[in-house]
């Protein structure tokens, strides 16, 4: 809420896809944070607007807390399949129905919510919807499109819907790949913070250079509204 | 059983991982084979072999069919996972706990019994255990040791239970890049029946050129006899 009293524009980018973006803004308002859902830039929203623009019917293979999200798409006569993180409806059947949509269609196309290989629960690391897709990708010899992070169009959706420039912008995140990365990718510049999913080794990474380090994200607020005035 | 009579060694070499080697040959035996379990290479028992050798401990994600084979494998205190075709037992909950086990070890060591795509059913297309080797790959960053065909190392295993040497054998299979490119590339000639698995685009395969095809199992006997009279 200090940035929303800047000038400054926010927008959150979450690869979140097992909660709507109505049952996350909830959830964050609750930790609090000042959002509304028309501030969210998540997979499953940006996943409509292109099935909307090819003509695209989904088979979806998600998991329920999302189905909302699609509430307004039609899904009979598939022509693509859809898979997100469905957790525990990654069941071999339904894993198996997913496989035989796309075997069934001349050009078969699968659509990723993010790429994830796994995340962290208390119960332990659970698989991501990645690993789900590079099953699919090499029993039906396809390539996924991934929708989300770090794919720089994710990046440049949010982008538009601020309406700022790459280079106006920059991105705060706890993923030195999916975040620093993908949004150094389009353009952007891009501070890690050293929490949540920071790992010491990753100011070291082989591949991405973070712009600057914050130790959370208030510290990345401060700086933000530092540059700001300046 | 013409071949039984002759002086030919025979042996067969399959991929199956759900079926143990003795419901297999129960199977084999009521379709009209002179078969029995000592004459059958399979992933399972290849992979007790390895698992023997170099001291590792699975833990198991495969199907209940084939848990007799491991029978004498210890299993406490995994420091290995081992895959098969394990149909409805890929649930997400045992998918998982078989990437947890990989996560938690120094040196994680994924084998998989063969690396199919899919296989048919009279159900319709089936993921096979390829799909599920990837996802684990993918999630751990790690790369499978592959058991089965069309690995050359278990071609071998074929040839030295036979005692004979490469050039000596002839490999007949349906699969041209599991059964015919595999073999091959031990060193043995291969022969393609056109049933099964065949496609007639086989014939025209950009990688692996059959050394002879025939339209059956019979008329190959009948042309290995041939030439062993000659």
């Amino acid at each position: 809420s200090r940035l929303k009293r800047s000038q400054l524009k926010v927008r959150f980018c979450t690869n979140e896809s097992q909660v709507s973006r109505k049952d996350l803004v909830v959830l964050l308002r609750r930790k609090g944070f000042d959002i509304s859902e028309g501030e969210v830039t998540a997979p499953a929203p940006a996943t409509c607007l292109v099935l909307k623009e090819r003509g695209l019917r989904p088979h979806l293979l998600i998991h329920d807390g999302i189905r909302s999200e699609f509430d307004h798409i039609d899904t009979s006569n598939p022509n693509c399949v859809v898979i997100a993180d469905a957790g525990e409806s990654f069941s071999y059947r339904n894993v198996n129905k997913a496989f035989q949509v796309l075997m069934e269609l001349e050009n078969p196309v699968l659509i990723s919510l993010g790429k994830g290989r796994y995340y962290k629960q208390t119960s332990g690391l659970m698989l991501d919807v990645g690993a789900y897709m590079k099953a699919l990708e090499y029993a039906c010899g396809i390539e996924a499109q991934v929708v989300g992070k770090p794919a720089p169009e994710f990046f440049q959706s949010a982008l538009w819907e601020m309406g700022v420039e790459a280079h106006e912008a920059i991105m705060i995140g706890d993923d030195i790949v999916g975040d620093v990365g993908g949004a150094q990718q389009c353009g952007m510049r891009a501070l890690q913070v050293r929490t949540g999913k920071f790992r010491p080794s990753d100011e070291h990474h082989p591949e991405v250079k973070a712009d600057g380090y914050v130790d959370d994200l208030a510290e990345a607020v401060d700086l933000l509204l530092q540059h700001a005035h300046q």
